[in-house]
C-alpha cells in the first residue's frame, strides 16, 4: 500500500538474462556487467532483457541511462506497489502488471509486479522474485520455426501480458474449486471453520478484484493507444487479452456473489441450528419441569396432607404425571415442534 | 471458467448435417467426409452447415481451411468457456451464444455453446452437444412457402439467435414458477430445505444473469455493425430480439430481488420461532421454578420448622403456590406474551 | 414473462368503440363488422378506435391489414407480457404501456397492457380486460369546447399516456399508504403478520419499479423521436409526463428504501425482544436455583446431618437462602437488567 | 406524493408583498388589489413580489394574466408535490425549490415548496406558508449601499437560492448532532428506544436526500441553460451554489453511511448482550442442576440406601458436591466464558 | 459540515513566512506587516508565501488586497468547511485540499484545510494550524542544486499536492495496520470491544473517502484546465499523483470491504458462540433434568409406593437414571453436538 519506494539495499545484485533473436538467429545469456547490455540497444534483431530482483540501486540507474527510461519511471519500478498502468513515452511503451499466484496450502494469494518497457527493438521485464515466471515463453522462442519468431516486438510483449492474464485464470480456477468445496461443506455440515474459511475466499477475492480491475483498462489502453509500437496485426490477439479479461472480472464477481449467498446460507443454517438447540430444551424441560414440580408436592413434609395416606395415592399421582406429560407432548406434535 | 482449450482427443468424430436451399428447392444431407462441405461454400443456394459435438481436431482446422476461418476463432469455438460475443470479420461474422436449458429434476441450469459463423452464402452453426436444439427451425426450412425459405441468410441467422433467447424465457419461467412455489413454502410452512432452495436458485441465477448480460451487448453490437451481412430489412426483427433480452434481464434481476425479500422473510420467520420456542420455555419455567423451590422448602428435614405441624399447613402452601402461578400468568398477559 | 403469444382461441369477439370527432362534429358509435372501420381510416375528422380484448385472431388481423400495421406489431399486441416501449413506423407511433391498478383487499398489483397506435387522423387503443379505463378522457371529448377536441391528434394522445402515468400515483398512494401503516405497527405492536405484509409490499414494489423503469424511457424517446406525428405544442405536456415518471420513480425508490429500514428495524424489535424473554427467564431461573439447590440439601435423608438438629437450623437455611436472592437481584441491577 | 393539484378553496386570500428598487430608491408595500401588481411589471427598477399562501384561485390566475405566466406552469406552483426543477420559458425562467426545515422537539423535517419565476425586470415568489422565510435577504435589500441594490436581477435570485441551500445545511446540521449522539447511545448504553431514534432518523434522511438530489440538477442547469437573464457575473456564484449542493449530498450520504453502521453496531451489541444473559444463565444451570440432582438422589426414600446410614455420608455428598461445582467453574473458565 | 464561515475574533495574528529564491538566490524571512509582503508580488524571482492560522479578519483581507484576490475566494479560504476544489481565475489557480493525519492513540482522524493559490510568481499557502507541515519541502529547497530550485512555480505546487497525497497515503497505511489487526482479534477472540474498534474504523474510513473522492476530481481537473500556470513538463507529474490519488481511493475501498467482510465474520462468530453456550445448557439440562425428576419421584412421602421397600429398589432406580443418561448422551453424540 506504501507509495513510497522502500529503498532497501541492494544486498543482491538483480540477475539479468538476454534472449536475442532474429528468425533465424538465437542467442542467450546471462548478463554480468550492466553496460555489457547496451549492445542490445540497437540491433537489428529483437532483443528480450529480463531484470529479476531489481531495486532502486545504481543498477537499475545504469540501466535508466543506457535505455532512456525516464527517472519517474524507474521510480515506478522500483516501487511495488503501483497498480496495473500503460504509459506511452513515444519511443517506448511502460507498462505495469500485477502477477498472481495462489499458495494453496497457505490459502493466501501472492501479488508480484511485473514491469515491460517495449521499444522498436528491445523489450525489458522486471519483476520482483528470482523465479522464472515467463520460462514456458521462453521455451517456445528457442524453438526455430515459432510463431513468435517470425513476428515482431510486440507478439512477444502480446505473449508476455496473456501469460499474465492467464495467471488469473489459474488462480480463479483454484479459488472457484474452493467456493465449491465450501458450498458443499455449507450444505452438509457447516462449522465456524467453514465461516472462517468464506471469510478468507472472501478477503482474497477483494485482493484479486482491487488487481483485476485496473488491468481491464491497461489492454484497453493499449488497444486505443495509436502506438507505432503496436502493429494492427497484434491488435487481433489483444482484443483476445481485452475478452479474457473481462471474462476474469465477471468470474471474480460472480463468485463474490456466491460467497454472499453462501454466507447468507451459513447464517441462516446457524439460526435454524440454535432453533433446534432451542427446541430440544424447551420440550424436556417444559415436560418435566411440571413433572418435578408434582413429586417436589408429595415430597413435603406436612403432617396434614391426606393424600399421602391414601392407598391410591402413588399411582393416582405417577397418572397425574403422566397425563401431563402426554398433554405436552400432543401439544409440541400441534405446533410442529419435532 | 478455464479460458484455454481443452485438448480432449477426437474420440468421436463430429456429426455434420447441411441443408442446403433456395425458395424452391432444398437438399438435406449428412456429411461423411469434410471435404464434401466444399461445393456449399460458394452455391447460388444458401446453406446451413449444422456440426454437432466440435472439438479442436483435424476436422475442425480442415473446416477452417476450407471456409477461410480465422485460427483464433477456430480456437474460440474449441473452448466452450466463452462469454458470448460478436465479431465482424469482414467477410463473415462470428458469433458466439450461450444455449441454457433448465434441468427441472436436478434443479440445475446446463450452458452449453453455440457458435455461429454468418456469410453470404452459408451458415455454419457449431454445437456441443448431438441433441438437435434447433429441430424446429429446420422444421420450418422444409415448409416450401415459409417465409424462411424466401429471405435471405440472415433471416436464418436471426432465427436462430431468436431461438437461443426463447430458451432464456423458457428458462426464467421455470425459475419464476419456482420462486412463487418457494414464496408460498416460506410464507406457510418454513423449512431449512426451502433455505437451501433459496440457495440453489439464486446460484442458478447468478449463473443466468452471468451469460444473459453479455448478450444484450452482442445484439446491440449486431445491430449497430454497420455489415452488409445484415439487411436493414432483418433489423427490426434483431430490435425485437433485443427487446427481448433486456426483457429477460428485468425478469432475472425482478427474481433477484424476489429472492432477497425471500431471505429476508425466512430469517425473520426463523427469529420469529425461536422467539416462540423461548417464550414457552421461559413462561412453563418461571411458573414452575418458585412453585418446585417451595415445595423443596418444606421437603427439608430440620427437626423445628412450626409450619409443618400446622393444621392447615399444607392447604396454605398450596394456596402460596397458586397465587405464585396466578401471579405470574397475569404478569405475562399484561407483556403480551400470550 | 412468457414473450410468445398466447394462442387463446377468441372465444369472445372484441368490442371496439368509435369517437370520431372534430372541434365542432362529433360521432360516437359501436363497430360491429370490423370492415366498417375501415371509413375512419381517411376522413378529415380525427378517430379513437377503442378496441377491448384484443386477440390474436382474424380480427386483430383484419384490423392490421386495414390500417397497415406490421404484422410484427400484432404479434406485440396480442402478447401482453411486452415491456412499455415506442416505436416510430414513419406513418404512426407504436407506444406499449402497462395500465396498473391495485386491489387493495387481496393487497395485489394488477398490470394491464395498454397499446396504441398514433397516426396523423386516427388513434387506435388496445385494451386486454372490457372495462373503459379512459371513460374520463371520452367525457371530456363530449365537451364541445374542451381543448381536447380543438387540439389535434397527439394531444388524444398525451392524454391517454397521462391517464396512465396517472395510475401509478393512484397505485403508489395506495402503497404509501401501507407504508405509513406498516410503520406504525412496527413501532407500536409489531408480529409475523407485520413482516408478511412488509414481504408482499416489498414484492409489489419490484414489480411496480419494473414497469414504471421502461415507462421513462418511453416518455424520453417520445420527445426525442422527431416525428411529425408529434407537434412542438404537444412537447410541452410531454415535458410535464416526463418530470411526473421521474416523481413516480424516485417516490417508489423512496418507499423501497422505507420499507427496507423498516425491515431493520422489525429484526431489531424482534432481537430486543427475545433478549426481555431471556432476561426474565434468566433472572428468575438464577434466583431460585440455588435456592431449590440448597431445599434438596436439607431434604437428604442422611442420618449424621447435625445443621438438621439445631434449633435455629429452619431460619438460618431461610436465611441464607433470602441473602442468596438479595445478592442475585442486587448483581442484576448493577447489569442493568431490570 | 399525490401529482394532482390539491383544489382547496382559498378560503384565505394569499398575502401578497412588494419590494421595487434601484440602487438608489427603495418602496416597499403590501398589495391589495392584485390588479395594483401590474404596474411592477414593466418599470426601470427592480421588483420582487412575494406571494405568501398560493392556491389555484381567481388569485393566482389573475396573477398569471397579468405576467404572462403559461397556464402549466400555474398548475405546479398550486401543486406543492412538485420535485425541484429549473423551465427556461425564453421570457423569463421557472424554478421550484423545496425549503427544508427541521422541527427539533418531533424530530421531523418539513418540507415547504418556494416557486421562483425570474425575469428581466421583476422576480415573483410563491411559498406555502405565511411565514417569511427570506426575511433577511429583505433586510439586505433595505440597506442602500449593499450589493444587492447595485447587481441585476439574477443576484437576488442568485440571493434566494442560496438561502434555500443554507437552510439544507442547517438541518442537515442539526440532524448530524443527532447521529453523534446516537453514536454514544448505542456505544454506552443501547436500548429499543435508540434503534426507534436511529429509524427515525433514516427517514429522515431518506426524505431528505430525495428533495437535495434534483436539487443539484437544477443549480447545474441554471449554470448551463444560456438565458440572458442569468449574467455571467452571476455565474461566479451559482458555481459556488453547485459546489454547496454536491456538499450538502456527501454530507447526506455520509450520514447515511454512518448510520447504517450504527444499525450493524446496535445488532451486534444486542446480539452480545443476549450472548451475556444466556452464559449466565448457563453458567448457574449448569453448575446447579448437578447438584440438585445429588440432592434429589439422597432425598429418596428407599428404606435400603446404604450411605444415608454412613457416619461422614452427609460431609462426602457435600464434597461430591464441591467437586462438580469446581470442575464445572474451571470447565467455563478454560472456555473464557467468564 | 457548517458552510457559513466561522467569524471567530483573530484572537492571535496569524504568522506568515516567506520563501523567495531562484535557482541561485534564496531568502527565508518572517513577515510582521502585512504590508511588506507587497514586494513579493512582481520579482523575477519564486516566491512562497505561507500563511499559518488564517481568519476572516482584517489581515486576510489586506492579503486578498494586495494579491488581487476575489473576495469569495477569501470566504472560502476562511471557511475550513470547503470540500477539495480547484477554481481557474485567470491569472491564478485556487485550490482547495484537505491534510489528514491520524492519531493513534484517539484512533481519529484530524482533517486540516490547505489553500493554494498558485500565480506566476507567487504562491501562497493557507493552513489553520501553527505547525508546519511541508518542512521536508522547505528543506529541500535549501539545497542550491535542487531540483526544485531550478524548476518554475508549478513544481513546488506539484511538490505540496504531492505532500497532501502522501499523507492519505501515511494515514490509509495506519488504518490498514488497524483493520490487519481486528481481523486477526476477530478469528482469534473476538470481543464487544473489538466490534467498537470495527465500528470505529468503519466511521474514520467514511470519512476519508468523503475527503479522497472530490481529490481525484481536483487532480483531473488540474490536468485538464490548459492554464499557462501548469507547464507540460509537470503534467507528467500530475498524472502520477492522479495514479496516487486513485489507488489511494482503490485501497480505502479494498479496505471498507474488508471491514465489512469483518463485520460478517464478526456477527457469525457470534451466533456461532451462543449456539455453543446454548448446546451446553441444552445438553445439561436434558440430561439431568429427567433425572432429578426420578429423584424427586422417589422423594415423595406417599404410605403405598412398593417399590420403596423392595430391596434392590435403589440400585434399580440408580440402572434407570444411568440408563436414561447414556441414552441421552447417545442422542446428542448423533446429533453431531459435542
Amino acid at each position: 500500500m506504501k507509495k513510497k519506494p522502500i529503498q532497501k539495499a541492494e544486498t543482491k545484485k538483480p540477475t539479468i538474462s538476454v534472449i536475442d533473436y532474429t528468425q533465424h538467429s538465437l542467442e542467450e545469456l546471462r548478463i554480468k556487467h550492466i553496460d555489457d547490455c547496451e549492445r542490445f540497444k540497437k540491433t537489428g534483431s529483437k532483443s528480450w532483457i529480463h531484470v529479476f530482483g531489481a531495486r532502486k540501486t545504481p543498477t537499475l540507474e545504469k540501466m535508466g541511462g543506457l535505455f532512456d527510461i525516464h527517472p519517474i519511471i524507474l521510480d515506478d519500478i522500483n516501487n511495488t506497489d503501483q497498480r496495473p498502468k500503460l504509459e506511452n513515452h513515444g519511443t517506448y511503451l511502460y507498462t505495469v502488471l500485477k502477477l498472481v499466484s495462489y499458495n494453496a496450502s497457505q490459502q493466501r494469494i501472492n501479488i508480484e509486479q511485473i514491469s515491460i518497457i517495449l521499444s522498436k527493438s528491445f523489450l525489458i521485464t522486471f519483476q520482483e522474485r528470482e523465479e522464472d515466471v515467463f520460462h514456458s515463453i521462453k521455451e517456445r522462442i528457442r524453438i526455430e520455426d515459432a510463431k513468435i519468431r517470425k513476428m515482431p516486438m510486440d507478439y512477444l510483449f502480446y505473449s508476455l501480458v496473456d501469460a499474465v492474464v492467464d495467471h488469473y485464470f489459474l488462480v480463479l480456477e483454484q479459488l472457484g474449486e474452493h467456493v465449491t468445496k465450501l458450498e458443499t461443506q455449507v450444505l452438509k455440515l457447516p462449522s465456524q471453520k467453514t465461516m472462517k474459511a468464506i471469510h478468507t475466499l472472501k478477503h482474497d477475492m477483494i485482493l484479486l478484484r482491487k488487481s483485476i480491475w485496473p488491468l481491464r483498462e491497461v489492454v484497453s489502453n493499449l488497444r486505443r493507444e495509436e502506438s507505432p509500437l503496436i502493429s494492427s496485426e497484434t491488435d487481433l490477439y489483444l482484443k483476445d487479452i481485452y475478452d479474457h479479461t473481462i471474462q476474469a472480472i465477471e468470474t471474480a464477481e460472480t463468485f463474490s456473489d456466491m460467497l454472499s449467498s453462501l454466507l447468507d446460507l451459513y447464517l441462516s443454517t446457524m439460526s435454524h441450528k440454535m432453533n433446534e438447540v432451542m427446541k430440544v430444551l424447551t420440550i424436556i424441560a417444559t415436560i418435566f419441569i411440571p413433572l418435578t414440580f408434582l413429586t417436589g408436592l408429595y415430597g413435603m413434609n406436612f403432617q396434614y396432607m391426606p393424600e399421602l395416606n391414601w392407598e391410591f395415592g402413588y399411582p393416582l399421582a405417577l397418572g397425574i404425571m403422566f397425563g401431563v406429560a402426554v398433554f405436552m407432548i400432543i401439544y409440541f406434535k400441534r405446533k410442529n415442534w419435532f
